[in-house]
């Protein structure tokens, strides 16, 4: 989406891949909303340094930075021998998956970066079409994400209020994200409409990086509290709420997401409030029977205990190091904290699942289950880089 | 309530008087969970300033303090003319009242020390009669709230997990608290439990006031986002909800309390958790007809762009100045917020309101409304302070 520095509007994506310096290119999300910076990783082990320390998060993002990364320790390896480039890939793929070891995104990605080698037939070939299908990986997760847009958009009338929760923004995917797609695609559309977002306590996604998404597209919105919307819900200024989901279970229709979630969708069933959820389809997970058994990270209690920010005094200061985050502690010394980081919110408190392939009651995605996995399978094999590539290799 | 500082522990209420000295001792409620001060208050202009500052918030707090400056400011006058007396202390009267010109509790008791000042013959015994009325308001604050904890206590069973928001403890009063007095008396009966605090965004009373409070008190507790809420009810980890009020509806029911009180309220009614609100009776309000009616204050956004806190880096070094709190910008530059202070929960989600004189139905209230003005009423009359002094005046 669009970025503007000092008056210049460019359009940035949340990670891309820089073939001249063999380098990934990621926007480091642990400076934002205060500073905008594109970080440029020089080698794989680099870029498995940047998933791990957080630079990058969210599932589309990850994916094709771990994708990436897989290409460009390809590319560092010298020689002929392909089965000592076997080796080499094998180790970066570790490397990288070690990275972030419970995330399921970057070994999917990868994986299918290591299909598409299998194809080639000299270590230059596999480089190439290494790139090539972390560049597809890439161009897929946008190509979902605006297909969330198209079906979304209508969702979002004129003078709507919306309401989001955390980031399932454009940070969280290569581009527009599945949460925000729709409104995205509203504001392209030329309708005018407003967003609340939820700050989403304890780590602050929606103040942060959903807010400063929304700004940088000069979107009307504005931050609250989470205690705050069911007030607003109840004197009527929501319309609509969009999240995200981490994973949402195809058997059931329930939606794992940020912790807070949950209290949305009971608030919005009360007062009759539209409630979407808005997912790439390989967040679906077939397997699983029951939202109970997800089993809910408990993360640090520190998150709770305190807050990251910049001091207000030095915020306007022109000193490099002193509008830097730095860590608060805001709660009673001798207190500690419970941190469950995500919950479970059931099919019949949501209204619609929005997926590229249209918007889905939850409790009709098994009855769709075949259709749904057709329309993944088709979305990997229909990009024609793969079969443009096959006819001249590239000479990366 | 006790308090332990360098391991000796004793006992503190809010706000008390030293007639010596003639000041009006405060605890600094800025100051905490970091810090623990008592602020003696050197003269009457010092405490409104006090009350203006948010050294002290909370009705009974604030109520007692402007009880005690009025007494304070009485005693300032040097002379015997009651007709210059008189107009010294509505000057002190009018300085109280402007430091927090829309709370209505210091009205109400200055108001009472006024009319037990007209029963003194001079100056002196005027003098005297003010500090006794202030500290009779100060005593019932006190008696009102054990009566809340008799009634209360039995609601929180061995093993009960108990939510609250926000602090209506006993720095918001003079002693014990409205909804923590429940969790006090359960203490003092043996029973063991458990509390979770609402960390309370914005302003975060519960993880810096209730949890200060807890942790005084040796009872266990932990902290949660207010996200946390509803999974915990969800999985079953909440068994009881007590919630303070700022004002309640005698004709309907319903309860004004600080902002996120009502989706807790929405939460435990889907989950079938008792929903208690505990309140002293001078916050019910027996005029106004409908809750939709109460303006919800909008307060400055920026106690949503960020938080208060103590540097982490620093919080443990010895440097008095380096463990101040510091306000930090969390939220994205570019962005704004609303912020509504507090919000609106029907009879329907309460089980019950528990009052000095006993647990109300919310939708019994008016019915009850003669035995509860009795009640109020009377426990002003019982005070035995205002006879004994008739008999022998006192000679501040």
């Amino acid at each position: 989406m669009n970025v503007t520095l000092r008056g210049r509007t460019a359009h940035y994506r949340t990670v891309t891949f820089d073939s001249q310096r063999n380098a990934v290119m990621l926007i480091d999300q642990r400076k934002l909303p205060h500073h905008f910076l594109v970080a440029a990783l020089p080698d794989f082990r680099a870029t498995a340094a940047a998933i791990r320390d957080m630079v990058v998060r969210g599932a589309g993002a990850i994916g094709a930075t771990a994708a990436f990364g897989l290409a460009q320790g390809a590319f560092a390896f010298r020689g002929r021998d392909l089965e000592k480039f076997a080796r080499h890939v094998q180790s970066v793929f570790h490397q990288l998956r070690s990275a972030r070891p419970t995330a399921v995104d970057p070994v999917n990605a990868m994986q299918g970066v290591l299909r598409a080698m299998r194809t080639g037939e000299t270590v230059e070939e596999q480089q190439a079409l290494a790139l090539a299908a972390a560049e597809e990986f890439a161009n897929q997760d946008v190509e979902h994400c605006a297909a969330i847009g198209r079906h979304g958009a209508k969702l979002i009338r004129r003078d709507s209020r919306v309401l989001t929760h955390c980031n399932a923004g454009w940070l969280a995917f290569v581009d527009i994200g599945s949460a925000t797609a729709p409104i995205y695609a509203a504001q392209a559309a030329g309708r005018p409409f407003h967003v609340f977002c939820d700050e989403t306590r304890p780590r602050c996604q929606g103040s942060t990086l959903t807010a400063w998404e929304l700004a940088q597209q000069n979107i009307s919105h504005e931050i609250i509290a989470d205690n705050a919307a069911g007030h607003l819900m109840q004197r009527g200024e929501i319309d609509l709420v969009i999240v995200g989901s981490d994973r949402t279970l195809g058997r059931t229709g329930e939606v794992a997401n940020k912790i807070g979630t949950y209290t949305k969708a009971v608030l919005a069933a009360r007062h009759g409030i539209p409630f979407y959820v808005a997912i790439p389809l390989s967040t679906i997970d077939w397997q699983l029977p029951r939202g109970r058994d997800i089993p809910i990270e408990e993360r640090s209690a520190s998150e709770v205990l305190g807050a990251w920010g910049v001091p207000e005094l030095t915020r306007n200061r022109a000193k490099g190091d002193s509008s830097e985050s730095i860590f608060v502690r805001v709660a009673n010394p001798g207190s500690t904290a419970r941190n469950p980081g995500f919950d479970v919110t059931p099919a019949e408190l949501i209204t619609g699942i929005i997926t590229p392939a249209g918007i889905i009651k939850p409790e009709n995605l098994w009855k769709e289950r075949l259709r749904l996995e057709y329309a993944l399978a088709a979305g990997e094999k229909n990009n024609p880089v793969k079969s443009q590539l096959k006819k001249s290799p590239a000479t990366h």
